[in-house]
């Protein structure tokens, strides 16, 4: 049987369940693909150091020549992370002729466009399945399963840290702080947790996305983002009242000839099956023309998820390979920019409902002075709650607006008037409603 | 810009939506493929008939040979459904060279291993991602996002006319018949339901999804099934008191070395993502050992959802002929009989919890009697419950068994006896409880 070999760029977490999932489905993976995949080489920063055993027969190199100049090896796995030096690795690899497997989001998001032109030039694959939703074949799905269709709009759950936090607060009517600290303990979150709670990860994510589904390049650096650390209990409650939970959310949808792509808290109905993803699960609910509603959900994260998905990538260029077909698909095809896209939407043309929650001073006249900025500007309340709750504290209390569709950029003037008034206590927390997953 | 002829077998509703999608995502599809597809000619019954506008520069004909002997045509789309006479005409399109697209379950189900043979002589691509599941890639992930991974169980919801009928009976709390015919007013249900609701439709879809999931080729014939007819309000009520709603699904799992396959009600905990997935659509729940478990969600029947996975597919092998690479996967790889998959288990020697409803006459001794049945033969109960219901007919009175972990073929030989009792008033309503979707 032909034997494909198999460089890895890293050889950390993810990298060693890569190599676990070639070991224990070593059997099921040949007769799947009429061939064998072996890891030969790894490029690490420290070949002494203890690892996995079913790395045992990997050779370990600090050189990436050893790696580039073998012709034995076709392909390469790339699990570093991180932009640099992945960037210049994963480019030399490309011009070295070697088809590239990737996990990395942060390189896509950063590069994507300059190593898949690198990719049409040298010929060669790139797949990077892992790079969003780790199991969950939303880059697949994009890409083969809505090849056919025009994709509507794209709701996904991709940051499995912000997902655990929020699901169990409200389970556990428990503090984003302590709920945080619990994510922290059991490894769903890292020391600094930055970069899923506030929302980065998902927008370089979604930035991949948007090439697939919509054949637009919307750069991180241009999609709006908000995280979740102002996210409070009382914002379940008051969520809870109108049937509502809140869920972390990549957003990407075609309105009005315009790509709206945003992340942000939502409210999203309970009975929606966005609202029963719990726990560091991922999801992604995508709507199509034809097709419809259509959800992926599974695990978003870990050694053996992500390293699942880098391996069906590997069998899907082995593939390639033993077809004699490698860039059967082109690189813009196999990252999507490949039709037309409609220009990006200034966040400020968003137009939905709003949840507004005002921490102000307990004394009167400030609830109808709130009230009269939303009006002078044309903003429609639809809901307004003022109550005695423990949660006031000293002379505060909470006072909550939701309002009919209003434009972003009505509300935020108005917030900023608001937020700058004497009788208000730091910045109001605003949770977006989505029409999509405002009903079951 | 090259243009790949497309022939079809048949053009009703799907093949309508199939010639729909095509102009209305011309774009697009050209776009993404780097081609584009139209459809040249249509073998039907009549060409007279009044079609879809769409349809209008397709040429109509009787007669295959003007399909199959036109040399510019590389691929056909079979849309005819039913065995007859699509399997001689599939089998002959094979034969002289076209590539086939299909959507027909009962044609795979019956000939799949047939028709993969003789695909594999004439080196054609064979795709089917239609024929189960509508517009939800489970064909495609399974032999590509899980081609690294084992599957170790699967569940599905695949009949969309038994799950309208199972949720409209929870939501509204209304009698099977009445949702039956509520599904046929509404266009989810034939004239003659028995395919849908006596579980064969979904058996067909089961084998196909073997042979990906497990590389096993159980035929229908070898499925146990039952369906939903006997399903009553009632056992919706009482498996409430367990948290437990009811779902018809496609079941297919690794156990003890065995592969137990079978089709018929579950009691799904009421929390699981499956009892979420409402009305007449779809969703298969994938349990990996790597990746964990997963969802996939969707429409699995229309003519825009079934045409929007028909016209993926299309791309699907016109990337491959692009590339030179037809037959780029082997028709073992594409139909997935490519690993060595475990015997399949007896039906009697499943073991799960059983939910037993009984209608016996109301007398003393009745209760008792059955339970000593129960007990002679080593079945554990957990819960029985009795109790005065408006639903007692007569002097007749329903009676409960809840088992704990049992083995069907204990429970069955119990089931003869205590049916035949001259208190039992028809036989037992029996619902499986299946361990892994009894929780959230």
């Amino acid at each position: 049987m032909r034997i494909l070999n198999v460089g890895m760029f890293g050889l950390g977490n993810v990298g060693s369940g890569v190599a676990r999932i070639l070991n224990s489905n070593r059997e099921i993976i040949e007769g799947r693909l009429g061939a064998g995949l072996r890891i030969t080489r790894a490029l690490v920063r420290d070949t002494g150091k203890p690892r996995d055993p079913a790395t045992r027969e990997i050779q370990f190199t600090t050189r990436i020549e050893d790696i580039l100049e073998d012709p034995s090896i076709p392909v390469v796995v790339e699990v570093m992370g991180g932009v640099e030096p992945a960037h210049e690795f994963v480019s030399r690899a490309i011009r070295a002729g070697k088809h590239v497997v990737t996990a990395n989001k942060s390189l896509l998001a950063a590069h994507g466009e300059e190593i898949f032109a690198l990719a049409d030039d040298a010929d060669v694959d790139v797949y990077f399945e892992a790079a969003v939703g780790g199991a969950v074949p939303i880059i697949r799905t994009l890409r083969e399963a809505m090849s056919s269709d025009r994709v509507s709009s794209l709701y996904g759950i991709m940051n499995g840290t912000s997902n655990f936090i929020l699901s169990r607060m409200e389970a556990q009517k428990t503090s984003f702080e302590s709920a945080l600290a619990e994510a922290q303990r059991l490894g769903f979150a890292e020391p600094d947790p930055s970069m899923d709670i506030d929302g980065n990860d998902v927008a370089q994510k979604l930035s991949i996305l948007t090439n697939l589904g919509f054949g637009a390049n919307i750069p991180e650096r241009n999609i709006y983002v908000e995280g979740i650390r102002s996210i409070s209990l009382d914002d379940f409650r008051y969520g809870d009242e109108f049937g509502y939970t809140i869920r972390l959310l990549g957003i990407a949808r075609q309105k009005a000839g315009r790509l709206d792509v945003r992340v942000h808290p939502v409210f999203v109905h309970k009975e929606h099956l966005l609202a029963s993803v719990d726990g560091e699960l991922n999801a992604f609910f995508v709507v199509c023309d034809a097709q419809g509603p259509s959800m992926l959900y599974g695990r978003g994260a870990g050694a053996m998820p992500t390293g699942s998905a880098i391996v069906a990538d590997l069998i899907d260029v082995a593939r390639n390979v033993m077809a004699d077909s490698p860039a059967r698909l082109s690189a813009r095809q196999l990252w999507g920019r490949a039709h037309a896209s409609p220009p990006q939407m200034d966040m400020g043309a968003l137009e939905c409902r709003y949840y507004l929650r005002f921490q102000v001073e307990d004394r009167s006249g400030v609830l109808g002075s709130i009230a009269s900025v939303f009006g002078e500007r044309g903003i429609s309340l639809s809901d307004v709650i003022q109550r005695d709750r423990s949660s006031s504290q000293g002379n505060a209390v909470q006072v909550i607006f939701m309002t009919h569709e209003s434009h972003e950029h009505k509300v935020q003037a108005a917030l900023k008037i608001i937020n700058a008034q004497e009788y208000v206590r730091g910045p109001a927390q605003v949770i977006r409603i989505e029409p999509e997953l405002s009903a079951p």
